[in-house]
């Protein structure tokens, strides 16, 4: 990751108000920093020096090295000064790719999946195996008061079925915002769902029968495996490289060997490998799928909750929406508890609608009403570049917490977005007992054999940066890393 | 249907306030109906000469009776005197039972659905098509603002995934409500869900593999067989009487000829043919499907709007859940909008929440909490009374606007709670021709074949009287008995 984001994120903000002295000056060091002039570990420039060179005051100055140093991009040592950071990853490598497996797999997975979400959602556990943002941090006030308004003034209105494609100002909000992952789209084309899962369950079983089999990178998230175990799917899992993401030419001779219905991919910092393909990538595996004929459904949950100035491009922006599904939702970065997704199903929008209406008639109205309004008000753009910033410096101090507390061995992923971190360990760990014995004291994180149908992944974990970054967390971690160590040892 | 009714609801109300003389009056002219003394048709005693026997005013006994005329259960003939009504249903037969249909079919009626959807949602259309209550009779007002507040001062502390089981308050309250089904349930029996439809798909998912027969009454509501369809499952149509409901000789000799993976059913006023089974029947079934293994998935989503005294029984309180998975939601009687539904699976309650979780996660929190709040202030039980007594009125104004205006050898059901009424013409009548007739006039209703998946029924249609009953919904059931009459004569 790019320290030098942060002042691109300044510049996307578009308008804002100018920036002040001091964080014009902070931009300035991140650039420094990111060009390589100042390396990590060095030591910066005094704060007089500075203050003279610059002819700013010397608090001016202090203020810039200080919301660096919260940041996470300096480090101040006392009675020396301020120092490069180790930028975040730096310490330890990234993991390995994952290795070819040849035959699709039945599922069986909702058994662990059940008990690690029983287990994420305890408040007693240090909330490392959460894939979604504390409350605190989304901070959905403003979201709620429009529910509140919706509901006190037009709940009548309102207290009638939907229609299946969901609400028509809700899909023009959401159809409007579409320019920005670079694919037009229209409100028809768009349909509200219960949250992602709802939408990639809809498309599933839109384009696949019971007994097909689906490709997905590995690992993957789980939710994928359960609901493909639910809808008797199989699965194939292929391998992927932690930043070139799908291993194209291992897939075209798997689709050689057999047929595959579609392709289910999370498809911008990855969950939990932290992939984002590069786009000359994505066009070689959309012009695979074209060529066999095989679907793409594509889930975007996590492309809003970049770290560089642009998201990731989505495959449906590279493919038209020629051959692919496009599925998306509010749950990761503004209200999962709205439980709104949506989904653009493309060719495939009348075998959606009508999965839709017999999965679950419509969705409800007013929760829908109630997003309309919020992203109509502007204010979805604000919230954004804020939850960004904040779920940027969680992810950098749990690299750093992970670097200073795991054994020397450990690999871990570098995603460019989203709030998790993939964390190998040696072959042989076993991830599983460090679950248990973590629990023991208090910590809950997601073991890695739950990312795979074949449950593989024993030696590794993902850990989420979802929550408000605290000592309760940092401590968790550390200890986390040290229970990690003497396993690691004996 | 029984006119005493009005007066055992109003016993029923419990805590209400004492009535008025002429709501008393009105009361026992109601019993002196119901028992017989007078017929239909029959001349009420002069106003003077009641207010004399009774020793009451004669605006007493005006208002008596004009209540009574509002209520359909008077008929005013200028310059003649108050006239006992005819009784609902009184000068049409019943609709003919169902014929048996050996062979289980796959289903194709997903089109339709969806074509009869989108006409029964168009506003500028006569409503007879919809089968929910009119939000204007639903009054969820208090609901909304529950909501509202829930989402002003807790909006934060909801901002998150729920269980997949649901909220825990809501189903303290569904479980506390459940001992008026006569079946005790603890919240942990309880599953909610995105409205009845997806706790009969989930219910469905659980306890057949696609390629499996389901039983279903005959005509049966178009949702099940559109679910049946998407989940690949084929049907068995059920020959049904419109009073003693699904024949179950027929149905035992169809179990000894081939495996039903489960028997789907709407267990009380079913839509659309308004059947609720009698105890010692639906005992026989319970006792039939419990030889077979065959579970049974009851939707009791309209129990709640019964005109009697008590509700029908549900199955599942007939045979202690041992074999039935029970499906409700609030759409009917509350809040179609807030799309909350729920399910109390018994012994498939794993297999319903691992489905639960891989098809939607979770239900959206805020509704949940708000009908929570909504369900402990004690307002749904007066809720309830009032929109019975609405919903029985509409039925009675749709049954004598049907007597009056549809040919003499219209059939129609007389349900003793919800609010659709089954209409057969006869044999060789195509109401496919009328439907599109109709909707030339502005008037849309459910045609007859999307009840069933062999397309039977052509000759039927089911008329719903959801909506506050106006000039413009009596217009349109005339001019439709008026079409309907013409093509029957041609």
């Amino acid at each position: 990751m790019n320290t030098g984001t942060l002042q691109r994120n300044r510049q996307a903000a578009g308008n804002v108000p100018a920036p002040h002295r001091y964080e014009q000056l902070a931009e300035l060091i991140v650039d420094t920093i990111d060009n390589g002039t100042l390396a990590p570990g060095e030591r910066l420039p005094s704060v007089r020096a500075v203050s003279e060179q610059h002819g700013i005051s010397i608090s001016t100055v202090l203020q810039a090295y200080r919301l660096l140093e919260d940041r996470g991009v300096l480090v101040a040592r006392p009675q020396s000064g301020f120092y490069v950071a180790a930028t975040q990853g730096g310490t330890l490598a990234l993991p390995s790719a994952s290795r070819l497996r040849s035959k699709a797999s039945t599922v069986s997975i909702s058994g662990a999946v059940a008990a690690l979400l029983e287990h994420a959602s305890n408040p007693a556990l240090v909330p490392l195996g959460c894939a979604v943002p504390d409350a605190a941090l989304l901070r959905s006030h403003r979201l709620d008061l429009a529910l509140a308004r919706a509901a006190r003034q037009h709940g009548d209105r309102h207290n009638v079925y939907g229609t299946p494609r969901g609400d028509p100002r809700l899909r023009r909000e959401i159809s409007r915002r579409a320019m920005r992952i670079g694919h037009a789209l229209s409100p028809d084309d768009v349909v509200i769902t219960n949250g992602c899962t709802e939408a990639f369950t809809l498309a599933l079983s839109a384009v696949a029968r019971p007994g097909d089999t689906i490709a997905v990178e590995s690992p993957t998230y789980f939710g994928f495996l359960h609901t493909l175990e639910v809808l008797g799917l199989k699965v194939l899992e292929l391998p992927t490289d932690p930043v070139e993401g799908i291993h194209i030419e291992a897939f075209a001779r798997l689709l050689d060997a057999g047929p595959v219905a579609a392709c289910l991919l999370s498809s911008s910092f990855s969950n939990p490998l932290g992939v984002s393909m590069p786009d000359a990538r994505k066009r070689e595996l959309l012009a695979l799928l074209a060529r066999h004929g095989v679907p793409l459904i594509e889930d975007d949950v996590y492309g809003d909750i970049h770290f560089a100035r642009e998201r990731p491009t989505p495959f449906i922006a590279l493919d038209g929406g020629a051959n692919t599904l496009y599925c998306s939702s509010f749950s990761k970065s503004l209200a999962p508890g709205y439980r709104v997704g949506w989904i653009a199903p493309g060719k495939y929008a009348q075998q959606v609608v009508d999965r839709k209406l017999a999965f679950s008639l419509c969705s409800p109205v007013l929760p829908q009403v109630a997003l309309a309004d919020f992203l109509a008000s502007g204010a979805y753009d604000a919230h954004m570049r804020r939850l960004r910033r904040l779920l940027e410096e969680n992810l950098r101090h749990l690299t750093r917490a992970i670097e200073a507390s795991f054994p020397a061995e450990t690999r871990v992923s570098r995603p460019a977005g989203g709030f998790a971190l993939w964390v190998e360990l040696p072959r042989g760990f076993d991830s599983r007992a460090l679950f248990d014995a973590a629990l023991e004291l208090g910590i809950c994180f997601a073991p890695g054999d739950v990312f795979s149908a074949s449950r593989r992944f024993r030696n590794c974990l993902r850990l989420s940066a979802g929550w408000r970054w605290s000592e309760r967390i940092e401590e968790g971690v550390r200890r986390l890393g040290q229970l990690a160590g003497r396993q690691h040892r004996s």
